[in-house]
């Protein structure tokens, strides 16, 4: 081991002198790697498994338990080196039932859906006049004696790009907007869906509570719902609500982080890890939202195995648990993992639908740029360019590069992502398979290339302030 | 008066000698309405207004007297010379719950909706195994061993089409799917939705039972719920569903055909009837379906009205009652009138979603077809072309011609229309203000030029065997 070490520093060494951040069969191999996932129906394959068999797969519930068992199962089958679960303790909340009308003037009934971790109602409803704001600043600039006792109506509404860069303004009221309602005497909190679309689907998503403040029901209108609401209220007469969940918080839960390994050759105790998260949410299949994930980083890295390529490092595939209700199994593998971070060459996540990838972004020291933009060549044929070096590399790896893990961000195309993010619209048919093979054939050369990259990528810079 | 008869009665002797079916003054009046249609957001806003201030209007329920006590308030606003109400008994059937999950192999939830009139399950559901069939026909010629004690799926695919005419050979099953089970000892009968859309919304509509052949629950799965099934039982294991519907039968109820005139100056006895149906189904908001066909023939009128334009025969609106439930309003209408359906001169409905309309299609006697052909020239700088000669004018008149009543079909581009259709998702941010508006000025001049053409309509050609 100790001569193998000493040679890989040696190789290291003599290509950092030759600038070349990859061999020449390092690249060759790639290339043909590339085609070969370009080829390939794998990543279909596994994502018309997991949300045929698994279907939706919140974490806690009975679906998580078999969303892990297939995760295992079928990494079983795909010839990794090694499949192991790692313990992740998770809450458990029940969504139940929902449901909501406007009693008065025109009565109607209207389609919501509950907030994950909201409280229920009493069986009879919360009911009172709406009162509207167009954001949650607007909410938290309000005279009080405007708010008691009302229904909270916040309508804002999001914008459609590329980046998804529309989602952070507006996904701020629903995480907070039962808080800043409640604090102004507020029964419930409604919120216009965080979406894209206009169909009647409303779409779901965390929120939370603050020790102290009361906890309010809070859910979220569908758009075409929250239109109906708008011109209600234009009307000039009081509008009146009910809104009855019957949601509740259960006993926490043991979940599962699933990993799979295909051990380095040379630097089996370097990682470069490709993650996805397996949980979703209950309301779709979770297709887009991460079911295609899963399928990408797990494929990418069975294109590797069925070439027969050894990577020097090991490349380690994780299906991270409860992603969507707050990076639970991230945080519980970067705890578990807390001594251990340091052998992480680079990570990078999957989640943001089924692509095409269009850039690639990353965080790494400066002097390894090379590296990267060498990787960007790479995938130029496949439609990629180079991006920018202050990635936070996706939402369950992006609580690593505090720990000084370098992160890659393979951006893809959420143009129509937000149409049917947390919906129950977000299904199988939604999933453009061509799509999913680009990306699918992203991550693989992205993988092969970064598992025998010459260069080291630490330390990285840190996130200015 | 009879001074008058004469004098339009040498009028028309005159026009037909010289072969023109207009006057150049109505022909002139006629371009200068539809310039004002064109200009006018008359028909926008009487959508708006029905379906935000109604909203869904079930046949028998408490909105669908809101739906006509709303239709009879807006007529009297527009300044109509009559405005009544004539009484149409209505069957009320009340939705209830509905819920359906895989229970195994693979435990999900599925999204359904009761099929019109259908009965409920036991409140614990009905659960059996599923057998599939790709069309109705397939059904009819099973073995009864084969479905005995199962719950049939029939998997019939519709195919999109500007014309809709990919919505007949699919709808047989929804009617008429449950009978043909039943016969063979199926327990509850599944249609895939009769939609050309794939989003998670399943199209209700009416089905049927026949007298002696076992009534039993038949619903719609949405079409990627369809396709998951299918998925489901191309894997070779037995797929047990389960299906709860709290769908029942009410008490007949009193609707309303409402009914507003404009009273002809020369021929006030003989009528244009222009009409659409003012109930819809209830889990949209009837916004295409038929919203925007009461708008569409409404603003018509009411734009010939503003122009202080005086029609020679009566314009007539009529809001049908309870069309989606068997074309009872119009039915009912017809019994009402029997004695004088001779002084429909022609009829129309605007029933499918809101255009643009594209083509003028006819039925009336061979020897008018050059006034037909005229109106369609007349039309043309709105898109529209002429069309054939067997119209059917509609749903709700589509059983006049049998009585002697000429009618026209005014064809609206339905690409899309039957990805809403009869679904939660019907509402009003699906309408294109912009079609609306062609439609209603397509409307406004037709009516016009209707209410004064020289030639009689009569005898129509009778549909062929």
């Amino acid at each position: 081991m100790r001569l193998s070490l000493t040679l890989f520093a040696g190789l290291l060494a003599a290509h950092t002198t030759l600038a070349a951040p990859f061999t020449d069969e390092i690249l060759s191999q790639g290339q043909q790697l590339r085609q070969h996932a370009m080829a390939s129906n794998r990543a279909w394959n596994l994502l018309e498994s997991l949300t045929t068999e698994v279907g939706p797969r919140l974490p806690g519930t009975e679906a998580d338990r078999r969303a892990v068992a297939w995760a295992k199962a079928k990494l079983n089958t795909l010839g990794f080196d090694r499949v192991y679960l790692e313990p992740v303790t998770v809450p458990h909340w029940h969504r139940g039932q929902a449901s909501a009308r406007i009693t008065t003037p025109f009565p109607q009934s209207m389609v919501v859906t509950a907030l994950g971790n909201t409280v229920g109602t009493d069986p009879a409803g919360v009911e009172a006049e709406v009162v509207a704001f167009n954001t949650l600043e607007d909410l938290k600039q309000a005279d009080p004696e405007q708010v008691m006792g009302k229904i909270v109506f916040i309508n804002h509404r999001m914008e459609r790009y590329k980046d998804g860069r529309g989602y952070s303004p507006v996904v701020k009221a629903r995480g907070r907007g039962a808080v800043e309602a409640a604090k102004k005497g507020a029964v419930a909190m409604l919120l216009r869906s965080v979406g894209t679309d206009s169909h009647r689907f409303a779409h779901t998503g965390m929120m939370r509570y603050q020790e102290g403040i009361a906890q309010i029901p809070a859910a979220a209108l569908s758009n075409p719902d929250a239109d109906q609401l708008e011109r209600l209220l234009k009307r000039g007469e009081p509008v009146r609500f009910n809104l009855k969940l019957s949601s509740e918080t259960r006993r926490e839960q043991i979940s599962y982080n699933v990993v799979a390994e295909i051990t380095g050759s040379t630097h089996p105790e370097q990682v470069v890890l490709i993650g996805a998260h397996l949980d979703s949410w209950d309301e779709g299949t979770g297709a887009l939202d991460d079911g295609a994930g899963v399928a990408i980083v797990t494929a990418a890295a069975k294109h590797i195995i069925e070439r027969n390529l050894k990577p020097k490092r090991t490349v380690r595939v994780v299906l991270f648990a409860a992603e969507e209700i707050g990076l639970i199994g991230a945080k519980a593998y970067k705890a578990a993992h807390l001594d251990r971070l340091d052998s992480l060459y680079i990570a990078a996540e999957a989640d943001f639908g089924a692509g095409p990838i269009y850039r690639l972004d990353s965080r790494v020291n400066e002097a390894a740029l090379e590296t990267m933009d060498e990787v960007a060549r790479q995938l130029a044929p496949l439609g990629v360019e180079r991006g920018h070096n202050h990635s936070w590399g996706g939402p369950d790896v992006s609580i690593l590069p505090d720990e000084g893990v370098p992160v890659a961000g393979l951006s893809m195309d959420g143009s129509d992502y937000f149409d049917v993010h947390h919906t129950m619209d977000d299904t199988l048919d939604k999933v453009d398979p061509d799509a999913l093979r680009q990306s699918s054939a992203v991550y693989t050369l992205y993988t092969w290339l970064m598992a025998n990259a010459e260069q080291s990528l630490r330390p990285i810079p840190l996130p200015q302030e």
